[in-house]
């Protein structure tokens, strides 16, 4: 497999080939689109001693991890990497915390490894156009929209699921569980964020079922650390706020929840429910088992790299893709008191 | 900053500077050593639209992690990208399944991505100058070691715990308690590798503290998965082996261990102690806590890269570094029979 077959292949030239896959900008879409194709069809690897030198790492894309250890950013991690090798090019990873700016990360790697793409694991929801121009590539948005912000539709792609559906639909489950009085585990009620929108689901669900949604009832840990949903809990249970539900808005946030309400003597399902959004392994060998709605993240991760591969070898403009949780029901929510005091009636979880 | 600046500072001239950042072979290993300790100290990033580009890609580190999913190696993940960043290279990721072949997807990944180095994070114990010449550049083992292998201790690198004494460690830690029959779960006992290590310290521990080891005491999950580790539990408890406390090899085998015990209507510690070696963040929040060894993730993923590096570029050879654990108490271990029942003594955990 040389660069000739490659040329022969796409039905351009030899030059050709090589100013697409050295990123000269003097090459038409259409070709560019077809060698693309050709190169990934045929997984060709360059010779590396020929002096025509083909650089696999100029078809790089970029993948930014905002929260880098957030477990339930792993499998689409490994998701996105699969699908960006299946499709012949290289993944370039960046970890960030979540306290730094995504899209300067993104911008300087587009930069200094000639990104063709980028996607965008866990970022803001309120980008305006002027920060995103400082990309200059696409872009995905993977588990996260533009709700709050200001981009047009076309600007971007995104996959994600609809936070505030998904959390109404939590914690409607605890609602026909019997559930009256159902507190919130969270980052921020005002993130702008994914909290904001899971909290609204929150909330909708309560107004939807009659029941007014109660500040004291609603904890912010401040951050999506282990350690302050811990802290977050503690200080809700010695608010000696009244409730028998939690939910929570991640997994990784509801082990330490569920650690924290039985540090205060606490059980879990019987003192208090708990639910979650996420679906990471390690949730279902919480003692109970944790109920919680799992993300498609092997999905979310091959939909991204196929949404950004088809833009960048010029199949389409910018999608946007909404995936479905499935529930896992598991032992942390049990019978509320509507039906295990006033109306007798047991509902197993 | 141009390439000419980067010349100047090496001491070379601007084509010997292409040359090195081109990993062309006509260049002295004394020219390339200085040129790349100047394009990391300067954080020299080439201009995009010159004609005599300089491509940053072609200054690669490979990371092959090898159990993709383990949570354990997602902390080393991050410090190995970490530096690999500030020592001006590219990391490229490459994920791969326990079962997969960690130096086959070492080899493609030098070649078809230019590598100049590669860091395996999990891997076999065993390998042999035949089967790592494939590899063709430098590469540092890390996490594990050749025990089992017929390298060259100049051949590689490496960057891992004790494996065989940190395991001893922690049976020690439970015979101290009071237990004497201690259970163990584990990958295989015959693994040529980590199992293998940490089995040996298990059996060592009882051996010096007069105890006979059990066959029927040892479960062994076949893999390193929660679901099989829960399983293997299962069967270990099903056999009616006695025990007091059971010695799992990693923290995320330890969870599951943990929530097959319970649903066995056993307590820990009161029933059974647990004892593992990771210390990955989730075990903090177990119910009881995780009593555990934890390994110094970041360290381990610094001295990785810096051994690495220090060969790319020119200073010394191959070199091993040994880490240690430090313990970090959980309620998971509670005092054996022969403080609880024998001497009526109660040591706290």
């Amino acid at each position: 497999m040389t660069i000739k077959d490659v040329a022969e292949r796409s039905g351009v030239s030899v030059s050709t080939v090589s100013r697409v896959l050295n990123n000269h900008p003097d090459v038409s879409e259409a070709a560019r689109s077809r060698v693309m194709e050709t190169v990934r069809k045929l997984h060709y690897v360059p010779n590396n001693s020929a002096r025509d030198l083909v650089r696999p790492q100029t078809a790089a894309i970029g993948l930014v991890v905002r929260g880098a250890g957030n477990p339930f950013f792993s499998g689409v991690i490994r998701a996105v990497e699969q699908e960006i090798n299946a499709a012949g090019y290289t993944m370039v990873l960046h970890q960030i915390r979540s306290g730094e700016d995504e899209l300067q990360a993104g911008a300087e790697l587009a930069r200094s490894k000639r990104l063709l793409g980028v996607i965008l694991l866990g970022g803001c929801f309120d980008y305006t156009p002027e920060q995103t121009a400082a990309l200059g590539i696409p872009f995905v948005c993977c588990s996260f929209t533009n709700s709050f912000g200001s981009l047009n539709k076309d600007a971007y792609s995104s996959v994600s699921i609809d936070d505030q559906a998904e959390a109404y639909r939590a914690v409607t489950f605890l609602i026909r569980q019997g559930h009256k009085n159902i507190a919130i585990l969270l980052d921020s009620k005002q993130d702008h964020s994914i909290s904001e929108l899971r909290y609204r689901g929150y909330c909708q669900a309560l107004l939807d079922a009659g029941i007014a949604p109660d500040t004291a009832l609603v904890a912010e840990a401040g951050t999506f650390d282990m350690a302050a949903a811990y802290e977050g809990t503690c200080r809700l249970l010695r608010s000696q706020a009244e409730f028998t539900a939690l939910f929570v808005i991640a997994d990784s946030m509801a082990v330490a929840a569920m650690k924290a309400l039985h540090d205060h003597g606490l059980r879990v399902p019987e003192d208090c429910s708990v639910i979650a959004i996420d679906g990471i392994d390690m949730s279902a060998y919480t003692i109970p088992t944790l109920t919680t709605l799992i993300q498609p993240v092997g999905a979310m991760g091959k939909e991204s790299v196929h949404s950004l591969v088809d833009i960048i070898e010029g199949r389409g403009g910018n999608r946007h893709i909404q995936l479905r949780t499935a529930l896992r029901p598991g032992g942390s929510v049990g019978a509320g008191p509507v039906f295990t005091s006033a109306n007798d009636v047991k509902i197993k979880p």
